[in-house]
């Protein structure tokens, strides 16, 4: 049985300032959390409608019923469990290897996908701008498909930041130099813009190899690619040569 | 003013069975509507808060006011405009170039993103399984950012449609081989599977050439990319070469 006061608190875990005030976020299915459980993150507690994950002690697990899940859920549909885990503190950054950097990343479901692709590419450091969705946002976690567990977000001053990198700064825009065919480093910070902006003109000013993905359309009406797409082919240009 | 009627008539579009019952889609927001306009669907009706588009005759446009529009959106904010177009009668297939083919693709933000993706790198035609998500559905109309006016697409039965194929067959596979390294043609079919399943079994067996997209991450453990990114990668490469 799940008391009043236990729902209220998971389920105002879906935003942001209650996740912060906490210290906790929570992940549902067994995949994601069979993930979380094998990484850094601490489990606060886990809710499954059956016992699925033995190596968990009984202290730690309560069993509820499909009526009670789907009141903690952020999913439209529960599934069988859904665990709360502690927010890691963050390990401190530092600059090396390929970094992805986003500036203003809103949706997340690019978030997610994003994690995916830097997971996919080896690339163990995200850095974000602080207006960049919330990587312990429900719908980011479950996007993740498990990847929160092996890249390191950071939120920071991204202006700031870049300006005081030390690797090459890159960014795509329409007239950078093809990727294809240009020398990419294996070290490196890559931005990406925003959605509906792309990337800010403070940013903008910081970025000195400015590169771009070549069109092939006949018509050469589309406007962009979606910036996990991008996201996707820069990345697998870095890691080709 | 907009009658109870008309209402019902445009709200039932979301759902494919009335849209094929009625030969109709919609389509909003300036940008999505400005470049179907240009194309060859044949607008039936323009809904608008204030006169937008003075091209188009004033029988065929009403001026509705913010809380008309948001009736007959399915967006959870309205746009200033709603446009009502005709779907097309499919252009008969062609098999030449490089075509894309969905096993069952559900989503429609993936969908809609292929279809921007199909459109940056000269995918002029798009054919899908008959399970895969109907790109008139109007989230799909709203990812593809009005791609859908310069891609074909066809639903046909994809297991017949390949076994009769006389391009080369693709699909990317765990097992497959190297795209950055593997030969690819500029003329093939290049198949992508199920969000969840990925290819399925009765495709699998016609496909010829397995290729894979290398994983850089030291870990290993990332199971899969998400479609929309896999896809990117691939056509990526696929023009590159």
């Amino acid at each position: 049985m799940l008391s009043k006061n236990q729902i209220k608190t998971i389920t105002a875990l879906q935003q942001k300032k209650y996740r912060q005030a906490h210290g906790l976020f929570f992940a549902e299915g067994i995949k994601v959390i069979g993930e979380l459980l094998q990484s850094n993150f601490e489990l606060e507690h886990l809710y499954e409608t059956e016992p699925l994950f033995a190596q968990i002690p009984q202290s730690k697990k309560t069993i509820v019923n499909q009526t009670e899940l789907q009141k903690i859920s952020a999913l439209t549909t529960a599934n069988n469990c859904l665990a709360v885990f502690k927010i890691e503190q963050p390990t401190p950054f530092s600059e090396h290897g390929l970094i992805v950097a986003l500036d203003d990343i809103r949706d997340p479901g690019n978030l997610g996908t994003i994690m995916r692709l830097c997971d996919w590419f080896g690339v163990e450091q995200l850095v974000c701008s602080n207006e960049t969705a919330d990587v312990f946002n429900p719908k980011v976690v479950q996007a993740t498909m498990g990847s929160l567990s092996r890249v390191k977000v950071h939120y920071l001053d991204l202006e700031n930041f870049l300006t005081q990198a030390k690797l090459p700064v890159f960014g795509t825009f329409m007239d950078g130099k093809n990727i294809y065919t240009e020398q990419l480093s294996s070290e490196g910070i890559v931005v990406f813009g925003n959605e509906a902006n792309g990337i800010s003109a403070s940013i903008e000013k910081i970025i000195k190899k400015r590169i771009a993905i070549p069109r092939f359309g006949k018509l050469q009406q589309t406007e962009s690619l979606n910036v996990a797409a991008a996201t996707a082919i820069v990345l697998s240009e870095f890691r080709r040569s």
